[in-house]
């Protein structure tokens, strides 16, 4: 008898943080019945996965009530309106009706379809705090506003017309835009009119967006915030299971350019992952080493606050996701110390370039942490690994990824002295580093090839996508053309008598 | 007490359908007895897995006694012989045996191996019906019978023979054709002779069949039937689990030319499915939006009937998988209006070649389906999509892919221009399209990289895959070698003499 | 009532393995207990895992009473000290002590922190004996001391210089190595000193280990053992659960020149694992085919004693992997039957270079099995197959793989052809067949399209994977590239005046 019961306990366990507390404790604000009662015919979708969230059936009074570790929400109170309510449909998206630019009248009440991170702040301010300081938050800027990486935004989106015999560019349009870069960095999302709509209810006006649907990270929103909790926290459930799982860091790191994802999931931490996490709970608060999760996800490493088994803290929750990490991977076009702002738009290299780095590899060190906050970074991630690891493996790990980045960033160094002696030579223009072909190829070295390597070490994915999967095979092969080509072009142009 | 309780109903709910209901209760037919009595030792992996199938619980007769919308058969009633047993061996097996060339003679029953639509019709001729009409059904036919689809074929699967300095080419064999493209689009089944084999119960004769296995969506059968309803539908469970799961069509639609799979487990959607869909119930009908999952799978958008949290159908079910879409977003070489008739060998295009397009772009309009068509496919899709969201985000979405749609298409004519530069200018031979070197590439554009963007769109798959993995990034990239390598040799063209 | 008993039951036989019977019932040792004391605290991620496996929670003792088909352990007897207690921390890590190189007192005892399969040989020495003459056991040697793959490897990780208009490149350093070839192949662990650390208690201790971490699968050991058993059952749980799943073997085999994983995850087989195995018992002994999974894994076939449910054997467990396997797919550069030793160095080629074929596609027959052993190998694979397939079925897969292993070896020697007509034209140095441009793109014929189709053959993964995802599609593409560069090349050289 003990037995099945021990399992029941277990499926408690295990499906309790879903299932369990419906929702009939927790009252709904009359607004948001009077949401519910249309919507819960003209989009049933969203208000079922609504009423199985914790915003459903834990008011915020209740969510106070717990210990400060267990805690969910990071403010001492919530104004009285919300305290005993659940977490409705009006909460959110009639909260702070006058600073959003998208709040319409809506069956007699100010509405706005934007729920933005300035909204969440009512009770999760702690993390939109440090969220707003993270370079996700500035996604839309940086890119936007750089004009170094406008120059890399159209060489790869820009539309081709091939007319006799010549080609030309012109530039994407918003729609392409929206839906490319901007789909993962964020869009700006503006007013652009109303549209009159016949509903069940007669007709209805409604505000037109321009840059929606979006969820990007960086997106600019109709009350002037920045970035969206849903692009990890997904509504209406916004599941802390989900926002821990690595499949939602996905949406925006599998490309070859940050294949986050593709090499964690090959990596030992990813393989434990998909083998194992049937049993683990990925709901808990705190977040217990060894009995919720016995392997990292994503989250593990760069956000949550963990707890050994006496509640003891590992390591603090920071939604500045760079909190942990001393190098920024990413090659632009070598791998550096993360920068000082999440604004880098600031940032000047040797030759006054907006970019971390120059051609040669010196850092713009001034708008790049220094060493001391370097380490400090590290020891925080180290706090981490810690947790299953023992010293000798620790060490022995990162000693591997600063050599990752050390030679990788030389591999780069290698290719781009190929370009300078290919713009050198003439058989290149170098006003425009990226849209011939042969720039192109070079893109590939310090943008897929080398940031690949980065990621593999990182995560000690290593075999696969550190050799043979967009690795150092693809990089040595690529160097090697590149070389080939500048040799076979050079030498011609050489023994070619001079142009007229 | 009453928390265990509830998560034991938790544990019935999520269980139940697969482990419920033991077969005890539903009786074997005599013949099904007599499969079984041998084969539980001879394939016990099939005989357990049908045990704890549908087919092995519920009699025909139970299963019409089902609330129409919760009917998984569309028949009024099933032949006397079929009601009141279970779907066993025989009930299959023995099926139609006049109808089937390979029915041969064991243990006293008229058994053949090759279980078609054609069997399964009989009680769910609605299904099978409808997948007759769907463009899967003739997917053999549409590639054999095709001319410039052989040329197609013949440029990826032909075999080299690089000899005294020059490279010839021969056909493929037959089993390489199988297990290549015919894999997925289905084989021809033939009857080639009988073979005597020794089995535990003596020399027994069994046929011999060519292109067996195969479970390609477009299988020519013994029977004369077309398809195979095991390509989605696993057997021996059938398990409406696993056709519902978009495993089942990353079997055919993961490669670069159609990457269904890789974009929706990329996309919000295959998020919420990877991290959350423990907690759907995959074998509901009808199936619950909300209720029974929280993001769509391909079967949701793509063939289920859905209903709301009162039973109300939100779409009906189709089998004929182009029912809700408007486009078909596979490049031919540009994407186009669905076709009318599943039998696309008939379409003529301006040239009168059976392709959807031409060159410059023209569709051959008098085949595809018209703007009314298209315009009632695309309600019909969006009924699915907005019973989880607005009509704003809705239309914004569709404004994506229909310029994305429109942009793609843009492109693939850029890079066809650059090729008709090329052909006209003798740099390549334009009687074969695909065979030389700088034609390959071409097709790159519209084969892999058109079609994993508008993948990316129609998914809001959007950043990685519309950009780095297989999107504009490479698409443009490899316009600009395409112009690169025609400039070059063009200008070499034009500066040497002459030829004799 | 009884249906949700049986619900509990079914949630019994789902999580018991895991999590039925705690730890509580089996003592540890006094030696463990004082590890546990410390590290409970220090590395509690290990420990809870530790604490959730069968070695916390199983005695040898209590294993041994197990049926034969049913134990874990393959010993008559273990060492009466071990015998009663949980296999526990220092069971493993101060066993044979004078054994080990990197042993260290600690706290009393003599630890060492690399267990090897040297230790895991007390109770497991079957399964040890067979790994050890496992090709996989000898990977760090085979690669390490294999002239012709040493040529291989430093064509892609050595490091370039690219200075005054020329490239030279150095060798990798170890810290390279390690991460990339040696990662999956194993490093050569090596005491290179002593540190001192501050710890809770005081100044402590520690060798230094060159190599570490590492998990790979022919790891050179201190003890002088190869392998690591970790490589697939995962520290500190060894959960059979986890050996069993493809997300173990993915970890060194998703790469483009053993994509053995990706094949499978869009076969009907990955797509059964992904779909249903929730419903699978990963960790029954035996493993019975249909009642504890309806498709294989990796480890299905490859590797597990399999069982009907009569508890009959049907194949019999091997821990030396080519048990089962005729053929070597990973083309050296044709695929070719399984060497005859587990050191591959000893092969000599028809032109004495250490490789199991020559340019020509002629096999070094004196090293590699002969036909019968190879038709012995395949019976006993098919015998895994038959549990679930009809013997129509499984002799159509055998002969489609046969081939297509013939094949690609055909493409493979198209391709070779036209390098040794380029070599011969003095358009490529032979003396390095790897490090020029074109030799590379050579490579991707043979190391990536050859073995990608191969590996799709072999697990019916045939559309995509055999084709557009790294297949024939870009296997002839790169065959048509290297002809016309050479066509070009040829002629231009032909066409020029000889030069001084």
């Amino acid at each position: 008898m003990m037995a099945w019961l021990q399992a029941v306990f277990v499926c408690v366990l295990l499906l309790g943080p879903v299932f369990a507390a419906q929702a009939d404790e927790v009252p709904l604000s009359e607004a948001s019945q009077e949401c519910m009662d249309c919507h819960v015919s003209i989009t049933p979708g969203i208000v079922a996965d609504w009423q199985r969230s914790r915003h459903a059936r834990i008011s915020p009074a209740m969510g106070l009530k717990a210990e400060e570790s267990a805690r969910r929400i990071s403010v001492d109170q919530v104004p009285a309106e919300l305290a005993d309510v659940a977490v409705g449909c009006a909460e959110c998206h009639t909260a702070r009706a006058d600073a959003h630019g998208d709040t319409f009248e809506h069956n007699g009440y100010e509405v706005h379809l934007v729920v933005s991170p300035g909204d969440c702040a009512t009770c999760h301010p702690v993390e939109a705090g440090q969220y707003d300081q993270n370079l996700m938050a500035r996604a839309y800027d940086n890119l936007k506003n750089n004009p170094l990486y406008q120059v890399q935004e159209k060489s790869i989106i820009d539309r081709p017309d091939f007319a006799h015999g010549k080609m030309a560019y012109a530039p994407a349009n918003d729609l392409t835009r929206a839906e490319t870069c901007y789909a993962c960095h964020g869009t700006k999302i503006d007013i652009v009119g109303t549209e009159l709509r016949d509903t069940d209810l007669g007709e209805m006006e409604f505000p037109r967006l321009s840059g929606w649907p979006n969820q990007g990270v960086g997106r600019m929103n109709p009350d002037g915030s920045r970035g969206s909790c849903t692009a990890c926290h997904t509504r209406h459930g916004f599941a802390l299971e989900m926002a821990r799982k690595p499949h939602t860091c996905k949406q925006c790191h599998v490309g070859p350019d940050v294949p986050a994802y593709k090499v964690y999931s090959a990596s030992k931490h990813g393989n434990i992952y998909s083998s194992m996490s049937r049993h683990f709970d990925f709901n808990a608060v705190p977040w217990t080493v060894g009995r919720d999760f016995t392997a990292p996800t994503c989250a593990t490493c760069h956000i949550s606050m963990l707890a050994d088994g006496d509640g003891n803290e590992l390591v603090g929750r920071s939604h500045q996701m760079t909190d942990r990490l001393p190098w920024r991977l990413f090659g632009l076009i070598y791998a550096h110390p993360q920068p000082k702002s999440p604004d880098t738009t600031v940032i000047r290299n040797t030759v006054g370039i907006s970019a971390p780095t120059d051609f040669k590899g010196n850092f713009a060190t001034a708008y790049l942490i220094d060493e001391e906050e370097m380490a400090r970074r590290t020891a925080t991630m180290q706090a981490v690994c810690l947790s299953c690891h023992g010293r000798a493996w620790v060490g022995g790990h990162f000693q591997r990824l600063d050599n990752a980045i050390a030679e990788t960033n030389h591999f780069v160094r290698a290719s781009t002295g190929i370009m300078e002696a290919i713009w050198e030579a003439g058989l290149a223009r170098p006003d425009n580093p990226m849209d011939e072909i042969i720039e192109k190829k070079w893109m590939d070295t310090w943008l897929f090839y080398g940031n690949t390597i980065r990621f593999a070490s990182a995560m000690a994915g290593g075999g696969d996508y550190g050799v043979y999967a967009g690795g150092r095979y693809q990089l040595n092969q690529r160097i090697t053309e590149l070389e080939a080509w500048y040799q076979e072009r050079n030498s011609a142009r050489k023994a070619a008598p001079p142009a007229e």
